[in-house]
């Protein structure tokens, strides 16, 4: 074995050269093996093989820096790195990450997990060596997907200064996590093919020069302006007009070739991008046939690719897909926008249905939500379909956009509280709190699948901002009997007792059935209510249960700052309410990787912790 | 007058063509006449009196939508839309906004503030136009310094997809609010002295046409690639490329001109981009001269274009300029960074000491808060200085790669709390709340102008992320004898008595030092703290006062939900301490322009309104 050689960074370039193909096979099986069995993200990685392993040839680590964009195409990275072991508890808690973390190695240059941030963060790199007139090489990867992300443009257009080595690795495989849209991907699609270039290049300036007087004054005006002579003769003149150095398209398998690029690349004084060809998926069928499924995928069976273990149960994901496509046979009003998460968010039923009210706008969530606020002032309903930890990026536009002109869109919030082994980048953790905050925001989420169900027409027929907020994996069957209408800012009293009120958000249902449950086994008289909205606050509620509770418990899956139980217990405070409030939520700190039951015993959403807190709780309160 | 003639939209459209210029220059003399008495946007609005002109001649209001990118050079619009009265009272409370407003008329079609979201909302406008198969046209004006910003570049990247007519009116001036930077600058610096284009290509053609055999197959292959033939002829490939037919470029300032290219491109059938040349400041010459200076001014003198009041004392703004120039002299790792407001920030002085260790990126703040990190990875201390509203733009980039590595990224959030005269969407009112969501985050706010300072020094030295939150105006002069030194984490006893006791936060000093001496006046015993720390909060100060006061009052100029009140509830709640808290702040509403003093008597941050809540509340506690 090969790989057996590698054993810390720098090792591989001791290699022979004939071993470098072996290598490369090598790493692609040990992928296949080790992600069959953990999951993990197999079609990105399967495709850098090659693209690290030259890039490990021509950079030294750590004193180089290499940053990965997303992040979640490290796996050959951390490989070459001495990283092999960690790939038996890849993404399990206390495990390695599916990302690069500085903590896990100092060849992790930055840690990435959202899209379009390598570039930024390798300027300042690049700015940070030159101030301190260090010498080492800065290298951000980054794939054409993330380059619909805006933040991706402003970085570029930032690069045009740079007066010193700054390498660009543009990982073209023609697609982000969904296929690619837009401007950008149809022009990178031209460039391709573009092969004959060198060529072509050589005959024109040949024949240029042969063109007499008017061809020798048409050569010199041509010189004049950037505009001229280099676009005609070089592709890649998008990337030329903001001045950045294009060089390729280069075959991404081809291990020589790539080498080469960099080598050539390092030399330069500027910002420089080396455009690079890769198949997702490279070196296993059923991933190279679909990429899309390989993404981020479930324990598999190698030799079929099947999942090994398939969820029977709807998610509330494929609940809000259905229901969203129902919605859109009998209301013609009704569009739908994602950024690059068709798949992911369900939407791509809706898309199959109705192509020409689907817009999947890329990797590009501010633009989403604008657009969204565009379409509502134009009379349609838009329902925004975004993960949690990407809605982050579109703080501003929810509350510039959206809020402050009162308008129409459906934020459909997905992926929100823990999300388990893609850990801290992608935890959905902050959206009750950021919402919150928005004037003119309403914020709902649902205990089960039927209630998912109900909100999301509800939603539709709201006519303003609303946030509909639901976590990743099956949807919770339970209270099944329990399924009054949705009315605007009303809780739902689920059982009604005394002394005890416990009042939960959303998917924390199970866990507050259970926490009542356990409360009533050892005696106690406990009400159970299910929010329903997080905003409005149900104040009317809050203000009858106090005539006979002594305490409130709150359970979100969000962070205490800002959230559900910050806002029952000011709503406690300016109503004067003598009830004790006792808030269970996510804690002040990121929360890393590993599988959701786990996280949440560790922040203690967990029902013994739960009981025994509400138990001293009740207990003073009831000796106050 | 020929203005007498315009009443409402479309009356433009009866004028004599010789009366045009007319106009123009009466609409020039009245912006320029107005503004120097109420304030407000001059240099933008100077700049594209012709241009605005021109889409009143070749659109039809308001079923035609016209979007203005930020929004600030909306004035001819507005008067020429039936609003020339609401100019005497001008961003003033209750008056007419300094931007476009749907509630202020039916032709302002979407509200901006924020920059580069007008072609998002565009195409939103444009999708639920073709959907609904309306027929009107929708034109977005963005300026070149609006494209430094990445959703404009997220929303041109889905402009390709279009396929019905959409211009987009690219205003460029050379210049954001501050002169532009970048690759896409240069760029269109390029273009803006491609005059020669069109005879050039007619030669071009012609000469290719002769070249025998050779040449009749390169021009085949040319034509072939998308970047070929007409990537050479046409300037704007930077927008072809990307699927965006370019128009242009044309003179900003001849209204015939500008009126033929709008009814040409209102014939196309796809997204097409009308570059406009335009000059800021036009017909004023101190604006011309100076159009930073005239960006947003107040009142000033015609004649000489000084401005008529001075501010004789020293903002926060110029505390933190001289502080950080100071600071830069003795420590070579301070590196600050800013988003198109170098002049606003009071980074321009560092900048002109420290040119190689300033970055201003452009309009471009998620890009600035990541650039930052990866500075701070390098081994450097970077200071972001950006106004509140737009930091909103970063949240992600705080969650994601500032906080979550944990960096040492000061962020100076200027502009914080009320703005006054322009208005909603630059109000500064939501970062306590969205910065004290995000673990591993420090925030300060100083009481007055040397803790300003000393604040600014304590952030430089603190080795994790921290932000610095000031207001916009004059810093505050009192307290000056209070001055110890900052310690983490720590609040400041200003007055220790007991009872009530007031905790304000930053520039609520001069306000909580009113109500506390009214409060004395009344007889009321009254501690004062300075809370200097919002997070994390000073648990022992909170925990210590609970032994002989009754009440605690928060003032902040920040949203109650999730801000420092709600913080200091929660504490009081998890420790059990019997105090009640009475949080003053901003309620859950945008707040509009106007003065900032008129403003927060409307929010309820005014004394006799705080001073009467506090005695009811203390009365009651009195005889619980």
């Amino acid at each position: 074995m090969v790989l057996e050689k590698i054993q810390k960074a720098n090792d591989i370039k001791n290699l022979e050269p004939e071993e470098l193909e072996v290598l490369a096979k090598e790493i692609r099986s040990f992928l296949i093996e080790k992600i069959s069995c953990t999951g993990g993200h197999l079609a990105s990685n399967l495709g850098v093989v090659e693209l690290t392993m030259a890039l490990h040839l021509a950079l030294d680590f750590p004193e180089d820096k290499l940053i990965w964009d997303v992040g979640h195409q490290a796996y050959t990275h951390k490989l070459l790195t001495g990283r092999k072991a960690g790939f038996d508890d890849l993404r399990k808690y206390g495990g390695m990450s599916g990302f690069p973390k500085r903590k896990e190695s100092d060849c992790d240059a930055f840690d990435t997990g959202h899209s379009s941030t390598s570039i930024s963060a390798g300027l300042g790199y690049v700015a940070a060596r030159d101030i301190q007139k260090q010498k080492y090489h800065v290298v951000s990867v980054i794939g054409d997907g993330s380059l619909t992300g805006g933040m991706a443009y402003e970085a570029l257009n930032n690069a045009a200064h740079v007066k010193s080595n700054f390498i660009i690795v543009l990982n073209d495989n023609n697609m982000s996590i969904s296929p690619n849209v837009g401007g950008v991907s149809n022009y990178l699609s031209g460039l391709r093919t573009a092969t004959a270039y060198t060529e072509l290049k050589r005959g024109v300036e040949d024949t240029l020069k042969k063109i007499p007087v008017k061809g020798e004054k048409l050569v010199s005006q041509i010189k004049k302006t950037k505009s001229g002579l280099k676009q005609f003769l070089v592709p890649g003149m998008f990337f030329e007009d903001m001045g950045i150095t294009y060089l390729g398209p280069v075959d991404g398998h081809d291990i020589r070739k790539l080498y080469k690029v960099f080598s050539e690349a390092k030399r330069l004084n500027h910002a420089v991008l080396v455009h690079v060809l890769t198949k997702k998926g490279k070196g296993y069928l059923p991933a190279e046939e679909n990429p899309s499924r390989f993404h981020g995928t479930p324990p598999f069976v190698i030799e079929t690719g099947e999942a090994k273990q398939k969820s029977e149960k709807d998610s509330y994901t494929d609940v809000f897909s259905k229901v969203i496509t129902d919605v859109g046979k009998k209301d013609e009003k009704v569009v739908t926008i994602t950024a690059a998460m068709a798949d992911g968010t369900g939407l791509n039923r809706f898309a199959k249905h109705f192509p020409d009210r689907f817009f999947d706008v890329g990797i590009a969530e501010e633009h989403a939500l604008t657009f969204a606020a565009g379409l509502a002032a134009g009379g349609m309903k838009p329902v925004v379909a975004l993960y949690s930890s990407f809605l982050q990026r579109a703080y501003d536009q929810a509350i510039h956009d959206v809020c402050l002109q009162n308008l129409p869109v459906v934020l459909a919030v997905d992926r929100a509280g823990l999300v388990g082994s893609d850990g801290e980048t992608h935890q959905g953790l902050f959206d009750l709190s950021f919402l919150t905050t928005i004037p003119n925001m309403t914020i709902m989420s649902p205990k089960n699948r039927w209630e998912m169900a109900d909100m999301v027409r509800y939603a539709i027929d709201f006519q303003y901002p609303i946030a509909l907020r639901y976590p990743r994996g099956a949807a919770y069957e339970g209270f099944k009997e329990f399924r009054a209408p949705i009315e605007y800012g009303k809780s739902e009293m689920l059982y009604q007792e005394s002394e005890i009120a416990i009042i939960f958000v959303g998917h924390m249902a199970k866990l507050a059935k259970d926490v009542r449950e356990e409360l009533k086994n050892r005696g106690y008289s406990c009400t159970l209510v299910n929010a329903r909205f997080v905003k409005p606050l149900d104040k009317e509620m809050l203000v009858q249960l106090a005539a006979n509770h002594r305490i409130y418990v709150t359970i979100e899956e969000n962070v205490l700052s800002g959230g559900f139980g910050q806002q029952v217990l000011d709503c406690v405070e300016r109503e004067r309410l003598d009830v004790y409030v006792h808030s269970f939520g996510i804690p002040d700190d990121y929360v890393e990787h590993g599988n959701v039951d786990v996280l949440r015993k560790e922040v203690g959403l967990e029902k013994t912790n739960i009981v025994e807190k509400i138990i001293t709780d009740y207990n003073i309160a009831r000796n106050e």
